[in-house]
């Protein structure tokens, strides 16, 4: 790649997103004191269907790929997709030390193997861990979230304090007794914080979120209310939900099976680093279920936003190998549909229902078996009070989210003009305690599909759309150039276009339509440029099939020269 | 088409749906009395982003083309999309003379104008229309849904009573005064009904649905609070809404802008016909609205559902041509999004708040500015309880909700065994008062794709699929065959699939080991066949791009022999 120096280095305290503003996932932040850099997250985010083809978009890192030398440590906060989704693509193209709590690492080492990416150093923090880069001095809090081992970010610089919350709720009865560190997120605020950056996922919901105990409490009810096999999903890295399942299976003398690679990956992971306990032979194989009657078992799969190959869209088609769910089983859906999930999961829904089952499903709060992992407003406005910020980025958000979020932090007193939405890219430079946005960094999406990090961009995509849209017709003519003759063709092939064996006689007519083409032209003369022919069969065969058809397929005219 | 009678008829009474059964929308229902038909509805539903491609899809109607002798009408319901729009793509290919209420009449023929139908036969009836059709007699009554003039359809057949209740809610406080005709339904179901079938949209939902007026008043006092320009969105069918808006805009002295086709058609349609009360004047175009100042203006347009091209969202995102969301305007939806569209819906909030305009959204029964048009559980049971039936089908609906609605049928007393939950195709037959479901004719989704009805198959589904993952790699050889010789090639050309200037030297490569494919047929002599070198190409090209891209382009291999 050729690199100019596009995006110059400022003197002084400068602040930005390569990602997760204006959308959610993504995340990537970058703190920046003269030549030190530190970023927090390296998330990706799933491309929506107008993307076809694409597996992952991950942040575009043009900016940091120039400042390389000045990068000091990427920093990540949680163990969520959306915050170190992109971690092996990003490492590919730029190799830098990852620091992250224990389950954190564990669940990105995962990653690097599966990208067999050895040369990474990870280095493993918490709480109390404090690193010094150069003029920026890190410390940590902890928070609450849908994973455990979860840390807020306080970054030192020479202009002032940085807090960056990560994603956080306060939970004050949280599952695992990790409490959120509020006497230290207070004695942050009361020395001092220059720039507060606090997620905004859920700033439109009003109140407080539950606690992830309320959730315990209605599957312990659920489980013993239930005569047959029980079948619960919920997202595999909400390891304390996980732990209540486990819990409530206990206390019902149940066996567990893990279905679903992610949920095996998470609850292995886990356990070996001590987040999640499951007493000794609790968990078999689903091979071994019929060794066990009924109610003896608790089936703990993936699938909770009906993905068609995840485990649950398997077992409610009746097509999972090892196990199946009969009349009279429980299912149980621990979780919410993510936005534009809601036809997939009404899909299982109907599927689950022609089983015969009893389904516990519905937004979640109906329920009581699911609660966010993101603050509510009311948390939100107390993590604003505990570190009363002179300057205020809202983060983690699409607009109308960044957008409540100012209205809230104006409501526990941050001044309006203190409070900056930006985009990623957008800079908020501090000197001398002095915030002003004005300039503007290299930040985009770089669309992965699969070995390829940014090799798709949009003529590529174009052409997919029209491929996807209407098909292909190639047209095939071979000449002799000296002779100024045909020597073969036009030969017209398609695909998915229309069905060829019920479509000959129209295939016949572009064919022709083809042939008229080109004699129009061989008999101008010798002085016509295959550009022309190209052109003009294009133009005539489109226009051909559009009034016939109303369709557009991609027409390619491909000469051959013998 | 070859018909073969694979679908023969049955003596006595026959009831089955060719579409709306396990599905939203595309709803047709076939009453049949040994040779006598009647079908009731006509809908499309919309492609899911699976079938690329493909704009509508509609009933399979194979059946009612072989027995096209024994149909005696169509009878439509109400003028909603699931129930007309596939009445030109079924008349296309079987003409019937078609039954309808004036404003589904008015509706139809805008329909049957754009496709140049001009035989059809069209019956206006209303709720006191009675018809006569050989062993088939017909009646109706009136009831409330989301649009105006619907009915349900009473078949009086020599086997019993059979009553179709169409879209329905109860709404006892109507905005037109059009009161759900309630004494006629007791007394049709006091005289006898043998089989219901009942729409299901609603039947998760408990309670009773609010009445419209209730809409009226929210709309009325967001009216009266807003200091500028009104930007309301809604389905434009939703006549009795429109006419609240009309009459908020009256008692606050604004004048109204409509926006987006389907709006100007509707309101067109049904101000001709009277369904409409507009004062003279008041409806304005958006040239004109500089004319009149800010809070004098409201606008009535489409878009409620994020449709990236209809009027709401060129607003939202500055790029209508004729008029702009200003900061200050008020932006109501008086609407829900339709499960599959909250991601669209949310995209065009986001552009929404940035132009700094208010907002009304919500779920609709939040923010009062929506009611549903479906009777929720209380109304279904109250239907159920005025017709009596000895036997039910629930209809319209996916599995679950049919399943919901069996279960309430239950409560109010029809017996379980009598409750059919039908697929598409499925027949219920009844003679001599006993009920059989045991037999099948042909039903299905025929798909819709520009001028073509039915010719975009699984084939042509199946390679758009293909090609809109990873695009497509042509290879050509020029052959001369009579010397075992290549004379052109390979060439190789890509859509698609890379960006071919990054990606030259991977389509060297591949021309290479096209070469290779064909030296070593080549050798083997003068036996081989094109097919074998077409395979090897594409089995060699394909493993060799999987393994370097992890991606799997359509190859098409063509060998053009001079």
């Amino acid at each position: 790649m050729n690199i100019t120096n596009s995006n110059p280095i400022k003197k002084g305290l400068s602040v930005f997103a390569l990602g997760g503003l204006f959308e959610i996932g993504k995340n990537m932040y970058v703190i920046q004191y003269d030549e030190d850099i530190v970023i927090i997250d390296c998330g990706s985010k799933f491309p929506d269907e107008s993307l076809l083809g694409v597996d992952l978009i991950i942040p575009d890192i043009s900016y940091l790929i120039e400042h390389k030398y000045a990068i000091r440590a990427m920093i990540i906060t949680h163990g969520h997709e959306d915050h170190i989704g992109a971690i092996p693509y990003i490492l590919k193209q730029l190799n830098m030390p990852v620091y992250g709590s224990r389950l954190t690492l564990g669940l990105i080492k995962g990653k690097l193997k599966e990208h067999h990416l050895n040369q990474t150093v990870l280095h493993e923090i918490n709480a109390e861990s404090i690193l010094e880069f150069a003029s920026l001095n890190l410390s940590f809090f902890r928070t609450n979230h849908s994973i455990p081992d979860c840390l807020g970010v306080v970054i030192d610089t020479p202009e002032g304090r940085v807090v960056h919350t990560g994603d956080f709720k306060f939970d004050l009865s949280p599952v695992n007794q990790q409490f959120p560190d509020i006497h230290k997120m207070a004695s942050i605020g009361e020395s001092g914080v220059l720039l507060l950056l606090s997620e905004s996922t859920n700033a439109e919901r009003p109140g407080f979120t539950p606690s992830e105990s309320v959730v315990g409490e209605h599957i312990h009810e659920a489980f013993q209310r239930a005569e047959n096999k029980i079948f619960l999903t919920t997202f595999a890295s909400n390891v304390n939900r996980l732990q209540q399942v486990v819990n409530a299976s206990h206390k019902t003398d149940r066996k567990i099976i893990l279905l679903g690679r992610s949920m095996v990956n998470v609850v292995k992971v886990a356990m070996e680093l001590g987040y999640l306990n499951v007493p000794e032979d609790m968990i078999i194989d689903a091979k071994e279920a019929d060794n066990f009657p009924r109610e003896r078992i608790t089936v703990l799969c993936t699938g909770s936003q009906g993905e068609p190959l995840a485990a649950l869209s398997r077992l409610a088609s009746s097509t999972h190998p090892l196990i199946a769910i009969d009349e009279g089983d429980t299912v149980i859906f621990a979780s919410s549909p993510i936005p534009g999930n809601e036809k997939s999961v009404a899909s299982t829904l109907n599927h689950l229902y022609m089983l015969g089952a009893d389904i516990i499903h519905g937004s979640g709060s109906a329920t009581g078996m699911h609660v966010s992992g993101h603050a509510n407003q009311e948390e939100l406005k107390l993590m604003l009070t505990l570190m009363k910020p002179h300057y205020f980025i809202p983060i983690h958000g699409e607009y109308r989210m960044l957008h409540q979020h100012r209205i809230l932090a104006q409501s526990v007193g941050v001044e309006w003009d203190n409070i900056f939405i930006l985009r990623n890219g957008e800079v908020l430079d501090i000197v001398e305690k002095h915030a002003v946005q004005s300039r503007q960094v290299t930040a985009g999406n770089t669309l992965v599909d699969g070995f390829g990090i940014g090799d798709v961009g949009d003529i590529v995509l174009r052409d997919r759309k029209h491929l996807a849209e209407d098909g292909i017709l190639v047209v095939i003519i071979t000449l002799s150039r000296q002779e100024n003759a045909l020597l073969s063709g036009p030969e017209v092939i398609t695909r998915g276009f229309v069905f060829v064996k019920e479509s000959e006689e129209l295939l016949n007519v572009v064919s022709k339509l083809a042939m008229v083409v080109f004699e129009k032209l061989q008999k101008s003369g010798n002085d016509w440029k295959w550009s022309q022919l190209k052109n003009n069969i294009r133009n005539s065969i489109g226009k051909f099939l559009y009034t016939e058809t109303r369709r557009r397929p991609m027409i390619l005219p491909i000469i051959i020269e013998v």
